[in-house]
Formats: structure tokens, sequence, C-alpha cells
């Protein structure tokens, strides 16, 4: 075991490109990385994962890197954009083994590298265990979803299930055995494929990813839409583990599936008028509820309709 | 005083919104952000600036995040590309200041601004004091200036003077008054213009910034060129400052002048044949040496030559 210390930085950028595939262009090794030929919006942005916050029990450094490009990748992702490149800045305790942080970079690369991404650069330093990734992508020619323009009277609807990460990170805290596999906990998949469709099929309003759970994310459309929403609890997707998770434990349903962050789905809002154009570009998902003039989201679920608020927000 | 933590999340996001000036396109608000009718090459780097290494005695918040932008412009500026967007993952202690941070974020604003560019997007998680700054810019047809490149016979130079950040950095470590200003230690100038004439004119075969010392960034073209160079200390441009540090202290010039990271100068290599060239381009620079076919830069001061390695490489 060799720590990034006694390592040092020459030695430990030349194990890094070892790791990571060349990219086009031009990619680590000069003071800026190239990424060639571009044309059109360029989509960008940039998500920090800790050691502290993010790296429950059981995840291993590739997992934790491969987190790392996927909540970046999944941000593009909410636009409807595909994936070119990625730019990681890391910060590290010097007494880190050298090995784990190749781990990482070789989970962020294996990330990249599912959706046609590859890593364009980086940088390390000395400090508190971060990944801080910039993910930028290409809009191809479509327009950009964003999280205002929903419309009262649009219909709400979500990729994938809610609640599996939740379920995964509760049964490893609780030590609850034989959980449904695979999980989204710890190597999430970007809806890239999705939000292109979404973003293609000229029917959707407004789309967010779920990385703060599915009561954020609403008040995140809600918010920049001036719009309401009615969601009802019957209609949501439920993930794999839920069931077995409430059953076993006193964590309910609606704590996993609407106020857990590290989902990775899509909420998107579509003109219902439209919705065919949805069905024709292939694209699976669950509706969930409608667009309300009210200004926050709510939950329905039996005879009770009441704010999505846990006190947190 | 009101620290991050009693502040939130959303609090926050919303104060930084009003500091920082609205791009073109689509700025912070939404999972991504949109740099618009991008055409050609897309330039891009990371680099992290920290508390603990960045953040000298007597540095504002306000020069820390100008810093935390400078380096990553220079680092753009080196290839010879304009600035286009910022993207800032801060983690910052819970307890700092807000105030702290929005000055931050403001000195990061003001220098994206002198060189025509924005803050596109970011991201504030608690943790230990660190920006990183991802830079985006165009080469806007230009071809780009990388370390290798440089051939043996060719020139070396440098833009502006060298030594200066070192000199305030040890004037205020020795607490030495009356120092010459300004000094580029707190708030540095990337050769943004220079870079650009630089890759414009054709002569250029390598260049690389300083932001490591005069030493390192030699090191740095010789081992991606394959080259060697023979570098005269009496040919060095001495920064302010450089003289009076060391006649009142026992730092060397040579220390201050080769082997203090913290330089935002360009140092690039040119075809002699075609130094007209940069002459007709206007660009300012000392020549400082000659490419050689050794492996490593050596330093000829007086009638010695010796390899620039102070041991720590």
């Amino acid at each position: 075991m060799v720590s990034l210390k006694e390592m040092g930085e020459r030695e430990l950028i030349r194990g890094i490109r070892n790791i990571i595939r060349q990219p086009p262009g031009l990619g680590p090794g000069d003071d800026s990385a190239i990424i060639p030929s571009f044309t059109g919006d360029v989509v960008a942005c940039v998500d920090s994962v800790t050691f502290e916050r993010h790296f429950p029990k059981g995840m291993s450094f590739h997992e934790f890197g491969w987190l790392a490009a996927a909540v970046n990748i999944s941000d593009l992702a909410s636009m409807g954009a595909e994936p070119i490149g990625l730019l990681a800045a890391l910060t590290m305790p010097a007494d880190l083994d050298a090995v784990s942080l190749y781990d990482i970079m070789a989970g962020m690369d294996s990330c990249a590298r599912s959706f046609g991404a590859y890593i364009y650069g980086g940088d390390t330093k000395f400090g508190y265990g971060t990944v801080s990734c910039t993910a930028l992508g290409t809009m191809g020619g479509r327009p950009p979803m964003l999280r205002s323009g929903a419309k009262r009277g649009d219909i709400i609807a979500v990729t994938g299930s809610l609640g599996s990460a939740a379920a995964e990170f509760y049964a490893r805290e609780n030590n609850i055995s034989n959980m449904p596999q695979p999980s989204s906990l710890t190597m999430p998949t970007p809806r890239v494929k999705e939000g292109i469709a979404l973003s293609s099929s000229g029917a959707v309003t407004s789309c967010i990813d779920l990385s703060d759970g599915l009561a954020e994310g609403a008040r995140g459309i809600c918010s920049a839409s001036r719009v309401g929403m009615d969601i009802f609890f019957d209609f949501l997707p439920e993930g794999v583990g839920v069931e077995k998770v409430s059953a076993e434990t006193d964590i309910t349903k609606e704590e996993m599936m609407l106020y857990w962050g590290g989902e990775y789905e899509l909420l998107f809002t579509f003109d219902k008028d439209r919705k065919d154009l949805l069905y024709e570009n292939d694209i699976d998902f669950s509706i969930i509820g409608k667009v309300t003039s009210d200004y926050v989201p709510f939950i329905v679920n039996k005879n009770t309709r009441k704010a999505m608020d846990n006190g947190k927000y």
C-alpha cells in the first residue's frame, strides 16, 4: 500500500492516465483539454460528492467514482443532453491508499464509458475526501428541457421506479439481508436515453432529475414554473425492496419514495394533448399526477391531500 | 453574521444568483447550464484552490475567489483560448459566514468579467474549504498551443516578469513593509490577450503557464517535447519587489524567480526563423534561453550550468 503523499503528483497522474481511456481531441496532460469540433449548445453542470455524505456502508471506491460521474450525467439527462466529457477535481486525504484513488477514477471512467463520454481532465489536491465532477454534453439540436414550462392541466410522469435506492440504504443500515438486486443505491443509471427521447418528443413541458427525491424535484418544477401539482401516491411505481424494508422496519414507503435523495429517475410534465408523441418515441414512464394552479406539490393518498413538505423545506 | 448552515441551501443559492451576472444562454437554476451556439474546439480545464494551501496571510475572500477563477483562466490562456464560462464547485465549512461565501463568488465573477466570461453554474457542499473551478473557452479557429512541439534550436521566452508574487508572499511572512504594488500574489492577471496573440502568430511551438513556477513549467515542456533547455538567469525579467526581499531576507532571487508557484506568466518556445511574426502580433515578451537536445532544463548563471531541480522533483 502506497499513500497519495508517498507517491508524488507526477507518478499519480501517470497512473490515472493509464487507467482512463484516451478521449478524442486532447485529454489530460496539458494545461487544458480540448473537446474537438463542437457545434451547438454546450450543456454543463457540476456537482460534488463527499466521503462524508455519499459513501454509505458497503460502498466501494469504484462505486463512489461511478456515483460522482452518474450524478452529473443525470443532470445532463434531465435537460435531454447527450454526455461528451467529464472533468474531475478531487481533494483526497494525503494518507489515502493510491489504489483507492485509482479505483475512484476507474469507476468514473466506467460510468462515462457507459454513456459514450470520456474523462477529459482533472486535478488532485490533498484535503477532505471530495470529488467535484463537471459534465459537458450536447443538445444535438434538440431544445433543452427546463424546470420552468409546466402548465396547469399538464400530466406529471416519472421514468423507472421510486424508492429502491432508499430501500437498499436502510437495508444495509438495519442489516436486512436477501434484498432484491440490482439496487440503484451504489451504481445508479442516469436516464440518458430517456432524456434524449423526451426532449426529442416535442411533448415535454418541464423536467428535473430526482437526485434530491421526488418531493424536492416536484417542488423544483412548481417553483420554477409557478404551478402546483397533485401527485397520487397509488400511482407511484414502487421500486424493488421498498415493500420488504417497510415490512421489516418502521420506515414508511412514503419516506423512501418521496423524501429520499439519491434517485436518478426523471420527473417530467407533458402536454396532455401530445401524449401520443411520447408513445411514438418508445419511452417507458408512469403517469403519477397532474399540474394544478396551486404553488406547491401535494401528495394525494387515499382520502388525504397534503403538501409535500416533510418540514425540511 | 449568518453561517452557511443557518442560512439553508435555497436562500444561499438565491443570494449567489443575485451576486453573479446572468450569462447568455442558461445560467444557474436548472439541473445544467447552457452555453449557447458553440462552434469549434471546446477548451476545458479544472483546478482547485484550498483555504489551506492558497490563502496566504492578508488575503481577502474576494481575492481568494478571484484566484480560483484566475488559475483556470490562466490554463485556458496557455492554450491560446478565449474564456467563455466558469463552473464553481465549493466545499465550505458549515460555520463559515455566508457573506464570506458571497465574497468568494463576487471575486470569481469579477475575474470572469475581466476576461469576458460568465459563471454558468455551481454547487456548494459542506466540507473543507475548497473551490474547484472549471473553465471553458473557445479556440476561435486558432490552433491550440501544447506543451509538446518544442524543437531543438527554438527560442524560449516568457511574458511579463518573474518573482513578484513570491516577493510579496515573503514580504508578508517577514513583515517587510513598503513593498512595490501591484503584486500578482493575490489578484494575478492571466495572460489571455497574450495567449490569443501567441496562438494566432504561427510562430509558437509550445506553451505552458507558470502556475507551478518557471522550473516546473520548463520541465513540463521538456518532458512533453522530449527536449532540453538552457535558460540564462541574467536574461530573466525580474519582478517588482524581488530585489527588496532578497536584500532584506536570506531568500534568494533564484528561489523567488525559478522555484515559486503562483506565477501566471506564459512560458513559450518559438521557431527562431519566425520571430518577426511575434513582433507583428504586438506581443511583449523576454527571450530567456534556447531549446537544446538535453532532456531537462538547465539554468545558466555566470559560469555555472545546473539542472533546474531543487530536489523536489
